[in-house]
C-alpha cells in the first residue's frame, strides 16, 4: 500500500465487499460502480460518492490555488454522479486542515466549492472540520438522483457497441508536466516572483487546475433520448477505467490507437518531455471525461446533435482483454 | 487554523453556508445539525453524514489497533444518525493510505468495519482508496433514514424542559489520558514488548477505543413512544454540543454539577492526573452519548422504561447562556 495498481486496489475492494455481510433494503447497487445505488421512489435512484483528494497526492498547494481546489475537488465528486447518467442535487464537505492553513485560505476555498456548486446546480449541504498534522485533506461527498429508465452502470457494455470518450485524454496529465516543470525551475532558479508565461499551455494546464465533470453531455443524453449501455468516468485513465467496464460487463475492447482524441498541447508536452503522447491518453488520469458504450444506431443519432465525443473502437467478446490497434497496423494487447 | 474552539468552527461553517446560495429542492436542511436532511418520500427523510478522522489528530495508531479504528470511525458516523433520531442504513469508506500501511492492515480495519456494521445493521456500500504521505485517514460517509413524524432536529427545546444524557460523560476523554500515560512510559523506558494492565481502566479504554454510538437508545425512544424535543451526540463534548442545541433553539440551559454522570474510572484517572474531573465531564469528547431535551411528562415516561440516562438541568429563556449550579451552591456562568 498505496495500490501499486488499480487491479490491486479493485482487487482489494472486491474482497472488502464480499467481507462485510450485511444487506440493507435500501441498498439497490454497492461497492463496484462509481456510486452507491439507494432506493428513493418507484421512478428515481439515489446516488451517493466521496472523493478525498490529500495534498502531496492529489494536489499540490504550490501550483493550485485554493479557490480552484474546491471546485476541483467538487467536479470530482459530481463526475462520480455523471457517470452513472445522474444528476448532483447536494454535497457534504470535509476538511482536514492543518495549522499553517489560514481562514482566509479557507474562506478561498468555499469560494470555489460554491462556484462549482452553482454550475453543478447543487446545494453545499454540510460538512466538518477537523485538525491535521501535516497534508491539507479535502472530501467531497456528493449525492445525486438518477431516473430508473436512464441509469447507466458499467456492467451493461455488449459486443459490436461502440466505445466512446468525450472531449480529449491526457490533457490533465500534460498539464501537470508544464505546473512541475515551471515548479522543479522556480525550486532551482529560486525565482518565486515571477510568474511563468504558460499561455502556450492555457488548455492543459486548466484541464488539470480546473477540470469539469461532463454533466453538459448527461443533458445532451437526456435531450437527444440516447441512453448509454455502460459509462464512467476517465478518472484514473482510459485503460483503467475501461478495464472496470469490461470487468462490470463480462466482455473484452478493440480500440484504435489512430482514434484517441489527443489535444494539440498534450502531443507538444509529451513531445517536449521525450515521451510517447499515447502513454498520457492511455494512463492519464483526472481527465474527467466520460467513457460510454452505444449502440451504433445510437451513436449516430448522437453524432447528430453533439460533437463532443469520439468513437475509439468497439467492445468484443475477450473477456477483460483489451486490444488496440496500433497506428503501424500491429495489435498491442492489454492484460491484468 | 485548525479552528481553535468549537464555536469559531461553527462561525467558520455558518458563514460557509451563508456564502453558498444554491438551493437544490431535494435538500430539506443543510449546514447546521447532525446530518444533512433530504427528501425521500411523503412519510421519510433521508439523512447523510461524513465523519474525517486523521492519524495524529483523531487517533493514535500506537495504541489503536485496526480493527477497533475500522468500528470506532463507523460508530463516529452512525452517532450522527442517532443524534437526528435516524436509523442507519448503508456507509461508504474512504481511506488515505501511507506507505507504511500494509494491505493485512487494511484487512484488519475492514474486519471493524464489518463488525460495526453488522452491529448497526447496516451496509458498506461504496468507498475509495487514496494514498497519503503521512498520516492515516479515514472518512466514514453514513446514510440513514428518518421518519417525518420522529425525526429530531438541535432546535426544538422549549423553556423548562429537561435536558438529558444518555450514559456517563468524560470516560472517552479520562481513557485517552491512560493510554496516552502508558505510552509516555514505553517510550521512556523502551519497554515496548510489556504488555500494561490496564485492567483497572477497562470502562474508560474501551470508552475510548472503541465507543459505541447510541442506537439502542434510539429504539428505545421508538418503542416507548417517546420523541426528544431536540437532540445531538456529546462528539466534542457537553458544553459544545449542549450550545450547539441552544443556539438552534434559540435558549439557554440550567444545569447541576451534582447531576453530570461520570464514572468513578473517570474519577479515579482525574484524580490520579490531578485534574478536576468536572472539566472532563464538561469538555471531554468522543463520548458519543445523546444529550436530549423532553417535556418533563416524557421524562417520567421514559424513565419507567429505560435507565440508561441521566436529567443533567433544564432549559431556560437565557438565549446561548449556560448557567451550572456547582456543588457549593454557586452559578457557574458559561458564554460564548
Amino acid at each position: 500500500m498505496p495500490p501499486a495498481s488499480e487491479s490491486s486496489r479493485s482487487g482489494l475492494l472486491r474482497r472488502i465487499a464480499a467481507s462485510s455481510t450485511w444487506r440493507s433494503d435500501e441498498v439497490f447497487k454497492g461497492i463496484g460502480d462509481d456510486a452507491a445505488v439507494l432506493k428513493k421512489d418507484g421512478s428515481t435512484y439515489i446516488l451517493i460518492s466521496s472523493e478525498t483528494l490529500v495534498e502531496g497526492v492529489e494536489f499540490d498547494l504550490t501550483f493550485l490555488p485554493f479557490h480552484q481546489l474546491g471546485a476541483k475537488a467538487v467536479s470530482a465528486a459530481v463526475s462520480d454522479i455523471c457517470a452513472m447518467n445522474g444528476k448532483p442535487e447536494a454535497i457534504l464537505v470535509n476538511l482536514g486542515v492543518p495549522n499553517r492553513v489560514t481562514s482566509e485560505m479557507i474562506g478561498e476555498l468555499y469560494k470555489g466549492i460554491s462556484m462549482a456548486c452553482t454550475d453543478y446546480q447543487c446545494q453545499l449541504a454540510g460538512g466538518d472540520l477537523t485538525g491535521s498534522h501535516h497534508a491539507f485533506i479535502v472530501t467531497v461527498t456528493v449525492y445525486g438522483l438518477a431516473d430508473k429508465k436512464s441509469i447507466v452502470f458499467n456492467s451493461g457494455a455488449k459486443k459490436d457497441q461502440a466505445i466512446c470518450v468525450t472531449g480529449d485524454l491526457g490533457g490533465a496529465l500534460a498539464g501537470l508536466k508544464v505546473l512541475l516543470r515551471e515548479k522543479k525551475h522556480w525550486e532551482e532558479t529560486g525565482d518565486t516572483a515571477m510568474q511563468p508565461d504558460l499561455s502556450e499551455y492555457d488548455f492543459v494546464v486548466k484541464k488539470q487546475l480546473i477540470p469539469m465533470a461532463r454533466k453538459d453531455i448527461v443533458t445532451a443524453f437526456r435531450q437527444h433520448n440516447v441512453i448509454p449501455s455502460a459509462m464512467t468516468d476517465v478518472s484514473k485513465g482510459l485503460l483503467p477505467d475501461l478495464k472496470r467496464i469490461l470487468a462490470g460487463s463480462g466482455c473484452g475492447a478493440y480500440i484504435y490507437q489512430a482514434a484517441l482524441p489527443v489535444d494539440l498541447q498534450t502531443r507538444k508536452v509529451a513531445d517536449e518531455m521525450k515521451e510517447e503522447v499515447d502513454l498520457y491518453a492511455l494512463y492519464g488520469g483526472e481527465d474527467y471525461e466520460l467513457l460510454f458504450t452505444l449502440d451504433q444506431e445510437k451513436v449516430d443519432q448522437l453524432a447528430e446533435n453533439c460533437r463532443d465525443f469520439t468513437i475509439i473502437g468497439k467492445i468484443t467478446d475477450k473477456k477483460g482483454v483489451v486490444e488496440m490497434q496500433t497506428d503501424l497496423g500491429e495489435i498491442a494487447e492489454f492484460r491484468d
